[in-house]
């Protein structure tokens, strides 16, 4: 693995994204992160998994200089494994922590929205669904995870205003569990975590999945159609004129 | 337009509902407004829209003594031309800002839960869907649009119940999404709508679509049976004696 | 009746659980809760009712040790009755009040949840879904009735968590409409049912079936294929340890 650093501790298994100082997210990091839960899924020894970061971010997602030369079609076959990672952890069968280290931001902060609870460090770190803000739209995915968390409403202005928001204005509105300094992060992230690893692995499952499958199959049956939009307006002249501004900026 | 004054102000429309003192919607008013909207809709100097009222009221719902003497079957056709334009305004691909001036009641307070976001002021106007203090039903649509804003509990409780609220109370519960003083009302409400009008309309209207499609679904598929069963109530004999006191009082 | 103690005042009706100190439900008393509903239901005289235990208890959940010598089969018919009397007290044409009067955990507590309002006593009182801390999983019906009172974050956050929650904890997360002393608790619902009575029981209906037959179509189509899951766990080798343990000291 290039972008990610895997910890055992205990039953508990860690997770941290490690790419640059932003831990933006390409074709690989979604591959390493999928292969990764993959393995885990099956390793009796794994009870509970904290995704994190590392630094100053979670993640500010995705690595847009990187996409500029893709094609529509290559960039749809991008989009396409991150929606299915995405719907993949929504569903996994065992508990996924996000220990929301730093800054976390459009896809990084899709990625926090499918695991079991999120824990986020106060302080000057901020979490936003931001595309709009740069002309682009979302995943069906990503908005029905955000409603799953903080409902329809909360999710339309979160969606249609771009805002970042600190841990405690999330914390508020649902969008984080729970808010920590800094310092105790890991360690009430694994307290979290060992809570859902004593658990029984089968009852956790079937409870997860009665809370999450009807929502699953509303977003998996509009993702196609919603990804082919949100192609179409991130291709548009309006669109890549403020990728391009993103892009010269970092 | 007879019942409803519009004008322009920069990128934004403001639509001001005017009829008589309580602004009661019927035929000629819900046309009025779906053709104003319908104009809006292909006109790109219109990026956002505030919808109010004028005086005391933002509007007291449905004109009940002008349709006392209506046909079961005339008033289905009412009521079925209310519900599309309610669908037509929470599907409305341009923001609408709702300015809720004052009074709110019954079909004034359904018009408003289709908006993209409601301020309210503060003070003694009411907000409430008071039907079954009358003995009404509502519409499928209200139904859905009313949990869209505050959720599943919070809307039965609204819905039977017949409450009404003070616009902080609506503000706890979801109702409105803001309130602010009288005067500072069009000014506040200007201001969100400006932050909307920055916003790239195809990301914007594809966020909305993406949040409220699934929603829509569910409502129109049941909307045409709901009205059915309203009408049916509406006519029967508990409620027409309802109906003849709020007229006689009206 | 055996089980439960029925007493009629005005057009309210009180239905409390008396079996033992715990009202553990078993076969017989979703039988006669069944049954005094559906002779309830076509009662004009009632016009709400309010669902109560005695002492400490509202009810404690099923009658674990009752249930430990079943067949699979035997206990999937009881589990099926169990969830049908829910569906059908979540979708009963009149008003149901839960006066929840002590604890309330596991199947006591899915039975409020499928009422119209919930109000609960302070004190030492707790309220729970607690069947993952004994490796048990739950049924459809249950978890969207307990979304439609909570949402789905909290909906999940109770389930996998198994927490006991305080009636203040209980009231903040919305699983209980209202919290009040021991003593006001009758007079409370009273005067809950009362403002329910009041209402014209077309409207009333009908507003409640609007709001609440899309949950209930969802829920009814998985119920099934949920209750062979919930069975299959029950009687796997590490839950029957948890049920022997709990059957021990009880």
């Amino acid at each position: 693995m290039d972008f990610i650093n895997i910890q055992k501790d205990g039953n508990l298994a860690i997770i941290r994204l490690e790419r640059g100082k932003v831990h933006a997210l390409n074709d690989q990091v979604v591959k390493e992160l999928h292969d990764t839960f993959k393995d885990m899924e099956h390793d009796d020894s794994v009870r509970a998994i904290i995704l994190t970061g590392t630094g100053k971010f979670f993640s500010f997602g995705f690595d847009i200089p990187g996409f500029m030369n893709h094609s529509p079609e290559a960039f749809t076959g991008f989009v396409t494994r991150f929606t299915d990672l995405c719907t993949y952890m929504f569903l996994y069968p065992k508990p996924i922590i996000a220990a929301i280290n730093g800054h976390v931001i459009a896809g990084g902060c899709i990625l926090t929205t499918a695991a079991d609870y999120r824990i986020m460090v106060t302080g000057k770190s901020k979490i936003s669904l931001n595309e709009i803000t740069f002309g682009s739209s979302i995943f069906a995915s990503s908005v029905d995870m955000l409603k799953f968390c903080v409902g329809h409403r909360n999710a339309e202005l979160i969606l249609t205003t771009g805002n970042m928001y600190s841990a405690e204005d999330a914390h508020r509105m649902g969008l984080v569990d729970r808010v920590t300094s800094d310092e105790n992060l890991m360690e009430e992230s694994k307290k979290v975590a060992l809570n859902y690893a004593t658990k029984e692995p089968p009852a956790f499952t079937s409870l997860k999945m009665l809370s999450r499958k009807p929502v699953a199959e509303i977003m998996i049956a509009r993702e196609r159609e919603a990804i082919r939009e949100f192609v179409k307006i991130w291709y548009s002249p309006a669109t890549r004129a403020y990728l391009k501004k993103v892009t010269i900026h970092s």
